[in-house]
This record gives structure tokens, sequence and C-alpha cells, in this order.
């Protein structure tokens, strides 16, 4: 007899059927009722057994976290809770879990404790609802995308540039550590290194996406991605996955309507296909911020934050717009802004974006045309010469969640930006060929997986929404 | 007006109405007929322009690899090669490439130059379609496995373990390379790197994949691994993709039952959705195979091949029955054989799996239940005391395109494996966790992305089924 998930049981249950059941025990009551978990769903499935005819030394290693497998017949439930249960005529202990020390027992564990039990806490309801949520947006991501004709490419993760300036690098190498080759003039001699020059991870696969676009023309990527920040916050993490659309012929524009649009797709997929680990989180949520001041909990359930964010279009203001809004507001007026906004030109700090996010438009919002001096060489000089046509999303209680750009395509514009901003030409050849040979307007952005992931499961820490977090001291399993 | 790609365009022409539409130039003939790709498709538009209304300029710049955006009528083709044109009304020039200086020109390029601009190779046709057909079997991958009940589950790149000893490891590192922070005894000070001690790019997931599995029951990764291995070959990178699904309360059986399934899965997924391509990059083979003698091409045209696989069981074998049949083959009597079989337990060479596939049974192979001694620890020992559960499956032309097993789950035989193999039990705390809590049989495989796409695509040499690959001496862009 095959082995039936609990998620496929439940969908379709047959009574009188006869069923076979793998999984773990989250709990044992009364030596008769086994909530049994395979992680196919959040839900257990009640699996009552006849103590009389097993063994007490059977009995006692029913316990949390045992691995079993069962066999008997679906039934109609007579308790509360549950619709159907298994009536067991056959069971067997695949893997016992000692009470004492296996340690996640039926009660409630800090998010640090589950973060040193990362292995584990997959077992969690929260974990396991956490990471179905991840894995079915990641589905979206690439359902998204292969239904509106792009094609997924593959960025190198390896690269021998330094150019973005996109955040710190770590280095990939292969050299003795402790006695690398050395030139003549006593530096370490990258030549003998394992690609015969300096390489690090990269921060972006956005150049190498433009070189795809400009051939195939619409492309995305969804890879890792590194900073080697030393940023011990919740909100970064040194390893992250990332997803890079880049689009020949789109214009800015364009560009903010794809934004828009998929992420509203995306988080309507997962609004139907995972009802119930959400409704979870919803709820977990809620209890967790019971305990904290009015004005630290969420303006609403998740749930509806998320239709809020469906079905609204995003608020669309320009950048200038967004300093008068700031400079005329109440925080800034009453000098409660860490960093007062004063003139034109100022970056935008975290506080901002959200006292335009949640104070001021109370939605998503699409900041648009930035000063050019704030924003990175490739995006594309506006007639005005001084702004850049470049669009940041912003998300309530996650702040930026995408940053994005018409590109620079004219090769003469985009060389004086590399000489004023100290990038090396040298270095980025192929980039420039692609303005040299057949260019086109063309944009693109980038969205962090991870911060995608935190604002649809209403996760307060990012480290809790990737299976193993890297961040600075920690590399654990 | 909106832009509409070449694809849908073609998909569904309606006579007579008007069009925009974006792309490059790949031939301009007569002054009249531009060929014009935007990369939705293989299939070049025609588009006809009317020489005596547009300017010597113009018509000058419309050169191989140019962008253009063209609005015209569509209209049934007078010509031969195509049924629809476009009647070209207006045409605008984005970009130009200047024919002397365009490396990209309509002629035959070696492969080895096409590397050397791999920036812009995706802009000929053989790039283009591997790329999308690429890009197919990765959405193919991830439907597979959302349809059939797993998780997708994001294994981290960075890694402090260095323990599965499947190849040779690139260090990751934000340390001073030129003068390193020292311990007392003269080492390097790794508790000063970034993680807090020394870090490598992973080589496999599937330890991690392992946790995922015991918590969500069926889990698989798709992202990239690294070997620091210098191998200039053709089937090798120090970068590539890999794919390892990982499944709790599957045998070795199950696991081979879900690799058949699989693979036969997403090559029907591309046979249906890139037919074009795969049609072209058949043409391209015979092609190329033409020059060769007889032995060296390809059995069957490339769509026979990709048939074969999807309508044939594979044949499964035990490594014992293929020692017997190797040492009474042939070329082993012959002496033939670089590496000649005379006892079991003989670990098998690239010549003697391409016999068993090629020659002798004329179709894939699983191989199962290895020696131990020849096979990672992590393998399930047999009851004969001396086999594991393992598995690989063999593709003719590729050789090892899955490589599997089940799991040891038991605590005790595990510990003993990884003594007798030096495999250090503190870094692994957590893997042996997984053995001690809830420990159940379970099974994964590995696949490798570039082979798959190798063998779909019928390309010779690995590094032209990734864009930008990774090789000893090599990460330029």
């Amino acid at each position: 007899m095959k082995v039936t998930s609990i998620k496929t049981l439940l969908a379709d249950p047959k009574m009188l059927q006869e069923v076979r059941v793998s999984g773990w025990v989250r709990t044992f009551r009364s030596n008769r009722f086994i909530s049994l978990n395979d992680g196919s769903t959040l839900q257990n499935l009640q699996c009552v057994v006849d103590f009389e005819t097993l063994s007490e030394d059977v009995l006692k290693r029913i316990t949390t976290g045992a691995a079993l497998q069962l066999e008997g017949i679906l039934v109609e439930s007579q308790g509360k809770g549950q619709q159907v249960e298994v009536q067991v005529r056959h069971l067997t202990i695949l893997g016992d879990a000692h009470p004492d020390r296996y340690p996640i027992q039926p009660k409630k564990h800090t998010m640090e404790f589950l973060r040193e039990q990362a292995h584990l806490r997959v077992r969690t309801n929260t974990f396991g609802a956490v990471m179905r949520v991840r894995s079915a947006l990641a589905f979206a991501v690439h359902q998204y995308f292969t239904t509106h004709g792009f094609f997924y490419f593959h960025a190198p993760i390896i690269t021998g540039a330094d150019a973005e300036g996109a955040g710190e690098m770590f280095r990939v190498t292969t050299l003795d550590p402790s006695d690398p080759p050395r030139t003549d003039t006593g530096e370490v001699d990258y030549r003998e290194d394992f690609f015969g020059k300096q390489t690090n991870l990269t921060v972006s696969g956005q150049l190498e996406a433009e070189a795809y676009a400009m051939g195939l023309g619409k492309v995305y990527t969804f890879g890792p991605t590194f900073r080697a920040e030393n940023s011990n916050t919740s909100r970064h993490l040194a390893e992250f996955w990332m997803i890079e659309p880049e689009m020949a012929f789109y214009d800015l524009d364009a560009n903010m309507d794809l934004a828009e649009d998929f992420i509203q797709g995306v988080v309507r997929y997962v609004l139907e296909h995972c009802r119930e680990d959400l409704e979870f989180l919803e709820k977990r949520l809620l209890e967790e911020e019971k305990g904290r001041p009015q004005a630290e909990r969420s303006d609403m359930p998740l749930l509806e934050k998320l239709r809020f964010v469906t079905d609204q279009p995003f608020k669309r203001v320009t950048y200038t717009e967004a300093i008068e809004i700031l400079r005329e507001s109440k925080p800034n007026k009453k000098k409660k802004f860490q960093y007062p906004i004063e003139a034109w030109g100022a970056d935008l700090q975290s506080e901002h974006e959200r006292y335009l996010v949640e104070k001021h438009f109370k939605c998503p919002v699409i900041l648009f045309n930035y000063p050019a001096q704030i924003k990175a060489f490739y995006m594309r000089l506006n007639e005005d010469g001084k702004t850049v046509r470049a669009m940041d999303i912003l998300f309530p209680g996650i702040g930026e969640i995408v940053g994005g750009s018409q590109r620079e395509e004219r090769l003469e514009v985009l060389r004086q930006k590399m000489q004023q901003m100290g990038v090396d030409e040298e270095e980025l050849w192929w980039y420039l060929d692609l303005r040299r040979f057949g260019t086109a307007v063309h944009s693109g952005f980038g969205l962090g997986f991870e911060r995608l992931v935190q604002f649809v499961t209403g996760m307060g820490n990012i480290r809790d929404v990737i299976p193993f977090p890297r961040t600075p001291q920690n590399a654990e399993f």
C-alpha cells in the first residue's frame, strides 16, 4: 500500500478507505489520540490507537517528534477539531524522539532558541507555515514571469567585477591563505588564483541580465546574492535571494507597471494557494503583538493587509513631491526625524520612507525620478540633467522592497557618468558593448525575496524567513 | 500603441492589423527586406520597407545587430519562407551596430569565438535557442515538483562545513589577503573572518535538504553549487546549477521511480513547449556532426533521442550485474578499456558507463547497490554489509546525469561510517540530530542541471549551455 500525504487525504477524504500514512507525532493524548504531521500541510491527522492492543513499551515511545508509520481505516471523527480520523490497525515506530532530549517540545519557544535549532525548527507550526509560503511564493515568481513571456536567466555567482558598488563583497579564492604567492612588489599574486584574477561573490546579476535582455528581450534572474556588511539587524542577511527582471524596450513607466502587477500577482497566488498557512500566521502575529503598545502593532490583520496590496493601485510620487511632503510634515517641523529634511537632494532614510507609506499615503508607494547624485551610474539621466529614471517601491512595515530604473542606453552619457563616479571602463568593456551595438531603451528592477516573504508572512526578523540564515559571525549548519 | 512580441504576433496573426514591434536586425536584403528578431522566438519577422521613402542615411544604418522600432500593417506575405510580413509605415533606429565593428555578423562563428563574446552570443540563433530551452527546462523542474507535493527549499550557498567530500571547495573570506590576522601560533585566525570561522562555497545542499525533508516531507533544492577543481574539460564547470530532491519515507525503489518519472516529465515539457528551438538544434547538430566519422555521430536525431527517453522505461541493473557484463564484454577481453574491469569493487569509469548505456543496453540505465567503499558516508548500508543503496542514472552521450541514494537513517551505523571515513562528527552534530530525533527512511538524488540542458539541446560543450561559464582561469563578465 502506498503512503498517502495528509494533505491529499484531507483534501478529499473517502470514508472507510484503508490508508497508510507516515509522519511525526505532534502530541499524544490519553494513550489514545496521536496528532500526526507529515509536513505536507499545517493540519495534523488525528490517529486513534487502541492502547489495549499495544504494548506498554510501544506506547511509551509514542512521544512528540517520533516518526511513525500507521495503517488503518479513515472514518468520520467523533471528537471536536477534526472531521476525520484514522482508526489505527497497525503502528510502526520508525524513529524515537526522547522527551528529555528532543528540543522541539510542544510549548512556546523563543525565536532566538529556534534559530539555534535551525535544522529542527521547520518541524514547528510557525516555520512549517513560513517555509511552505516561501516555496509557494517562489513558484508564483517563476509562473508569473513564464506566463508573461520572460526567460529565466542564471546570472553568474562568482564574478570578476567589483563595479556596481552595491555593497561590500566576499572574496572567493583557492590561494593558500597562510602563505599566498606574491608578485615582485610583494602584493598577493592573483594571477595564480583559481580564475587568474581576484574574484568576488555577486551583489547583483543586473548587468549580466541586461546583456541577456538585449538578446532575448525579457529575462529575469532569481538567485542568491551577497553583502559582506557587518549589519547585525533584523533586516539584513549576508546571503539572500534576489529577483531581477530586465526588459528591452521598456521605459520607466512600463517598468513601474510591471513591478506593481508582478507583486500583486504573486501575492494573489499565495492568497489562493496558502490560505491555511496564512490564517495561522495571521493569528500568530496577533498573538505576538498583543503585548506591544498600540503604535507598534500592525494596522491590519495579515490577510487584510495582503488583500489591500492586491486590490489597490500603488501610489506613484516623484522624489521632488515626496521631499515637499516630508519638508512640510509634522515630524520634520517638530524635529522628530533623526535626519531632518532640509533641501532637495537629500537621501531618504528609512524613517522618511515609513512616514510616507504608513502615515501620509497609507498604501504602497512608488517613488521615482530621484536626484542623479544619490543613485547608481547606470540609471537613465532625465532631460533635466539632474534627475534619473529611478524608482523605489516602499511597503508598509518593510520599507524599500523594490529598487529599479530605466537604464542609461546612450554610450557617451554612460561613459561620462562612469568617469564621474569612478567606475572602471576597462572592467566593464562588455557592458559598454551593449550600448555600442544595437542599444535600446531598457529597464529592470530588483526585489529582495526575503523582504517579500517577510511581508507576506508577517515575520518580524529576516532570519526567520530563510532556512539557514547567514549573518556576521554565523554560518552554522 | 503597445509593442507586441514577435512570438505573440506569429502565434495568432490578425491580418491588416496595425502593429508596433521592436527588435534587432538579423539581415537586410535588397534595401527592402528586414529580418527582425526580438528574442521572444527563434523566428524572425519579415518587415518590408519602401526604400523610396527612406533617406539614404537611414537605409545605411539598417545593419545586422541594429535595434529598430517599426510600425506598420500585418499582411500575408507574397514571398517564400514566411506566412506574414509587416509593411512598414514608420521606422525608428534605436541603436546602431556598425558593420565593421559588430562582432556577430551573419556568418559561421566558432564556439570558441562566441565564448569570448558571451555578452553578445545570445543574439545568435543557436544560443537564443539553447537559452530559451534552458529557461523552459528550469520552469519544468519547478512545475514538476510543485505539482507533485514538493516544497522548494533554498540551501545555504556559504557553508561552514567541509564534510561531504564531494570535491575541492572555494574559500569565502573578507580577511585582508595580504596580511591576515594570525593566532599566537602563526596560523591564519579565522575567528576574525566575517563568519567567525573558515567558510566555503557549497558543493551540495543535500545534507541541509535532509533536515528540511524531515520536517516538510518532500523538498527540493535548485541552486548554484561549486567545485574548485582544475578540470579544463567540456564536461566540467567551477560553478553550476544543481537540482536535489529529498524525500522522507522514500526508499531506494521509490527514489528511482521518482528520478525516472521526473526526467521523463521535464523532457516531455520541453518537447511540448520548445518544438521550434529543438528542431533548429537538431538540424544544427546534424550539420556539426557531418564532418565526423560515423562512430562519433549521434545514434539518433535529437528529437527522436528525447522521445526515446520519455517513452521507454530506464533499465535497472545492480552494480554486481554491471560488473559481470563489463568483465565479459569485448572491449574488456580485448583490453580496449583504459581501466580493465577485473574484480567486484572497481569504481566505474566514464568508458564503462558509456559501454553499458551506448553499446550494451542502448537506453538510459539506472545502476544501483554499489560497493560501500566507493560511495559517500551517508548512504544506507544494505543487509549484506558491503553494498549501499546508491543509484546512478547513466545517459547516452552524457554519462552520469543523476547520483542518488537512500540515506543511512540509523544513528549508530552512520556514526561508525563517519569514523571509518574520517568525517568530523562535531561539525555535523546537527546532521546526526536528524537520526537522534524522529529518524525515518529517506532518500534523494542530485541532478546537474547543465548536464540535462546538454542532453536536451545536443550541445557538446557544457560551457555553451550556461550564460557565463566559470572555469579555471576564466571569470570574465
